[in-house]
């Protein structure tokens, strides 16, 4: 029997680290064939050049497609997706993969989504369902409505998808294919790496043997004009504390230039004796960080997901995971220098929280593998109401 | 105090008469500037120059996009949407406008709506919530969860906007646009122009003073490799009626050039004496020439509006009309010729249907211009439930 | 050892048979491996789908570019051409080619010579160094001056290149492989096959043992708003004339829409009793259609080139071919309907012209082919003066 | 009588330099209007906005056109000229400027010229027919061949545009406009403004009174992949110089991001005690910098051009300005420390150099306005020979 062609297209590092475990079991599936793209800032150096971590990985990749447009401002997200679309369409005619795949909601992550469905071939999506309430959510649900089949990360973002008036047997909760990663780390009491000698990255040291912090804040795509003044906001508070912490560097984003703009001016100004800056680290070693440290600070998904099932407390700042299910490792504050100063500090007073399964137990690779393995393709749906 | 500035896209001719109204109504309103983007096929001398017509109708054309890539196959569709959204998000930021709206479900209709909504400029949608079972439904739901405001035109795709989660507030029944030009025409008994003087067209010239077919037959996205077949059962099914037939050409799609090819192949071989074909008309002499004729054949959507609003029979082929609310005066057949044929006897021979008033009252236009002049901004939403 | 990868890239059906002898001399050649590149029109059923006679002649199509954008205009031609370089930049990235081969001048293959040469693969251009006066000749000796080698046609081309400041030595001399095509059908005195059956097309089907014309007339970009009335002045000197014709469609290209518009309408409107219409034609046919004919009228280079070499008696039109060097088969003709008329009347008068052989003896595909496998790799030149 | 509208498009920040007299005498002329459009890295936090600088200088931005893809390769190049050219197809037929004014020679230029004489619009170029010996030299003659104006910079390219085939008619020596700027500071002899009060910019701050270097290196495209190394080679032999040393980031290149790297990457490891980093400077700023310098090192074109007007001495490293005519004042080194290192030694024992006129007067903005508007409008051309 001839494989079956999945093609997944994945645009960014955090998306590579969401769905490293459905590209095994499906690599290592008999019945399915691994078509990987790697698009957008997962090929950019300035974000961590993922791909890179993807062929150390094993993964063979099939296409690489360039389209991010510089340019510090929204025109240049509208113009990356439509770069994208033109790219990926010519890539699908010439892989003629039997399925897509698209992971999330990034904004790039919509080319592969049109691309797929104009082209008349069967798309599923990872992680519809969810509610943020940002473009993000815009762009994820239009996905929603675009794709074939659904695999969503918890029972509240399944019947979100078939309230949307998707047919409940295409809707399959598979759990967050992140939380996989997290299955091996879990118990893990020491850092079992030295990410200084390992990442390099700039700044200073600090020793972490007694604990730390790690800050990982992304731009908001509707507040990008404020980005660089919330980013500082963070880097003050987290002066204040003076902890041992290890800071991961922005996603592309329309405000991205803010961000990063803002650490690197706040740099050149203050000694931040304690903060050490990455860009990028391999998914398992980041968790197994998450897993020894003592406080998640920002307003990465991680914390939502990962740091749930971890049980690592978490301060979330401001709108970007706004309704999104969370665990009671989850402390919210606003964008205030001080509330994000106390609450640091009321997490390192917690005790690690208690560990929630909402999003998982650690197989969702080998469900959706399988499921992909297994279902009739279709192309062509209509609402159910 | 300033005009807000309503910028409306229009791709193609059939959504040029669909929101004609709505174009002058916001060109009358004191407190609205009017935005008139022309792109896609509407530009293109081959799908009948809609923007000569606009030029014509006393429109200003605030910008032309040249976006449609030639290629008999969807990955041109898919390209030609990659291109839209390159080239929409250099006009919108040039024009700054306060309002984007995109008009119904053609697949080019995405450029409009991404580009609007990933550069944070607040989107209506005319059209959204209808089911018709093909790549437009996809298309159609998605704009709805990319939208910010919706102007629907039936109670049937108000409800069904509002169950994809959309705030109920933001759902506007205005009634169907393309209803107002039907307006003027609906107590019209003769046709008020010679159609073959006015638009010229070849084939023959029948007389039409004892009544006459209509014909308009689009390609079906998701069947595009059927089309030619499609469209000669069609012509099959006509010729064997051979009565005075009035012929239109389709759109730009996927499939077009097979549905065109099929025409100029069949014209080559049969002698059609009795059917003329035309490239475009303007919408009120088509409306009229609806009013004043026995049956429209085919499937597009103004069988299903315009001629149930004037109680024109009509028999609809195919899937394209799927699940569009439908008044008493549709006969569905599926593609085959003697089946295709009898319904055109039997609609011969029934007298005119009842009208309904379902798709709206003649003032859809004002409606929706007013409340463009009165809401409140907003990019920026999340869904109900 | 390693064989070379020769990438060739061919936009047109005139192109293709132009260097048709060269793609077989490259695949026969032990070190040299083809990957042929089909773009622009030569995919597309309007211009007679030149990819299909590629398939059928034995080549493999290493990849697809759809990249001709619709529009009655000149701005379709530049956004062609960036499209082309945006996708034949991916296509580049993924085959690697050692060399590329751009063929002739016409606007898309602009796209070929930069792509490759920004991204520091070696260029080869087949046919500079001719004179034509048209925006063609912008884009020749542009072209010639992004190419690291350069395979001309005549001595008078590489002349030409040479002053251009081009290193001699990268210069080759090779004739035109067109001319190879025509070596097997030189003695030729009947055809050999029936071009209705064979080809199709519309029209009257004339008795052609007696002689026949053949025409072929392309718009001219520099001219393109004039393109329809220039193709009527032919319609009408030919329609006087009233021998057997044998008439092809003109090439995409901004004004091909006026030609065929041109060529639509007076059919409406004429008889044309001797006149039939193709597509296109294998290109080994069409060398045959014209050894049998008694004369070529219109613009096309063929005139001037395989015509010279079998002889052919040429009435070319207009300024297409000025400034290129001919043979005494040719006489030329201003755009005036009288003058088209007496200048077929004279040829037909005439005893088949003298041949000559400037423009190469039957063997440049395997001559270039050689060169190819032989030349030292260089993507880095300067001006020699 | 109309002005004509000139549309000049600025694609990098140091285009502006070069060309900012032409700006201004063109606004300042009774005959015509300027259309500036500007587009890629001059509009790009990262490499320094250069759109900014326009806009305080008073200029008025007709279009922005946002064209560069990220990535470090050379398949971003060509992508960033074709997105350059489908953009500035749009702008150029919104704008219908009366003639084209394309600047220089690197590699987004060629999207401009493409684009406009593609559209039939007259192209003129400022600065053609120099020699260079990189991809420049390639791109800098195609453009030449693609415009129907030259206003060059010396005799010598002169002579060479009218080898390459052009009309003597229609080239013109107007000198280079930088020269012009340089006109009014070319007699003082100490800063009239503090560098890092106004420009800010990274690094120590040391004092400039006893004098100080310059340094200014660009990547080259034909060697990108070692532009770590060749930017790591100057930051060695700099530092061994230890002399207070003002340094400006490249410009975005293929390459740019080896040199960015390998600068960051020094500075981390290396204390640099006499250097202070630049990211921009305002054009005549800039040349009063050098001005008041002690010697120039890298491999701009300001060197050869400005410092020979000036008489500043200069150390030029590398192929980048290879057979660029010069004066006195410089210094070739290769790729090597020692060897910089000893040449700036040299240069810094040299009294200033004598002054040179062969690149104008400080006039050239007048006379190429005066021209343009004087000239017969063309697009339409044959090679002379």
């Amino acid at each position: 029997m001839m494989k079956r062609k999945i093609c997944i297209v994945i645009t960014a590092r955090p998306s590579y680290s969401r769905v490293k475990t459905v590209l095994q079991a499906i690599d290592a599936h008999d019945d399915l064939e691994l078509l990987l793209v790697v698009a957008a800032s997962a090929l950019l150096p300035r974000y961590g050049s993922a791909v890179n971590y993807m062929e150390r990985d094993g993964f063979k990749v099939a296409a690489k497609v360039f389209n991010v447009l510089e340019g510090e401002n929204l025109t240049a997200a509208a113009k990356t997706t439509g770069i994208g679309i033109l790219e990926l369409s010519t890539v699908f005619e010439n892989l003629k993969p039997d399925i897509v795949v698209t992971v999330a909601d990034r904004f790039e992550t919509m080319a592969t989504a049109v691309a797929a469905s104009y082209m008349n071939i069967p798309l599923a999506h990872i992680q519809g369902g969810e509610v943020t309430g940002n473009i993000d959510e815009k762009v994820r649900h239009a996905i929603t409505k675009l794709s074939d089949y659904h695999f969503v990360a918890s029972e509240d973002a399944k019947s979100r998808v078939i309230k949307l008036g998707e047919q409940p047997d295409m809707v399959f909760n598979t759990g967050c294919p992140s939380i996989d990663l997290a299955l091996d780390i879990k118990n893990i009491k020491h850092l079992s790496f030295n990410p200084y000698e390992k990442y390099g990255g700039v700044g200073s040291e600090p020793d972490l043997s007694e604990g730390y912090l790690v800050v990982m804040q992304h731009p908001v795509t509707t507040e990008y004009k404020e980005s660089r003044a919330h980013i500082e906001l963070t880097l003050k508070a987290v002066n204040r504390i003076n902890k041992p912490t290890l800071w991961f560097w922005p996603n592309v984003d329309a405000g991205a230039d803010g961000t990063s703009t803002g650490i690197r001016a706040f740099r050149e100004h203050f000694e931040l004796p304690q903060v050490h800056f990455f860009k990028n680290m391999e998914g398992q070693d980041f968790l197994e960080l998450l897993q020894c440290s003592s406080c998640l600070i920002g307003n990465s998904s991680v914390g939502i997901r990962e740091c749930a099932y971890l049980g690592v407390p978490v301060v979330n700042i401001g709108t970007r995971q706004n309704r999104r299910l969370r665990g009671e490792n989850v402390l919210d504050v606003p964008y205030d220098e001080t509330k994000i100063k106390e609450a640091i500090e009321l997490q390192l007073f917690n005790p690690k929280n208690q560990k929630s399964s909402v999003y998982g137990n650690g197989d969702s690779g080998k469900k959706i593998a399988d499921i992909l393995a297994d279902i009739e393709f279709r192309f062509h749906k209509t609402i159910t109401y």
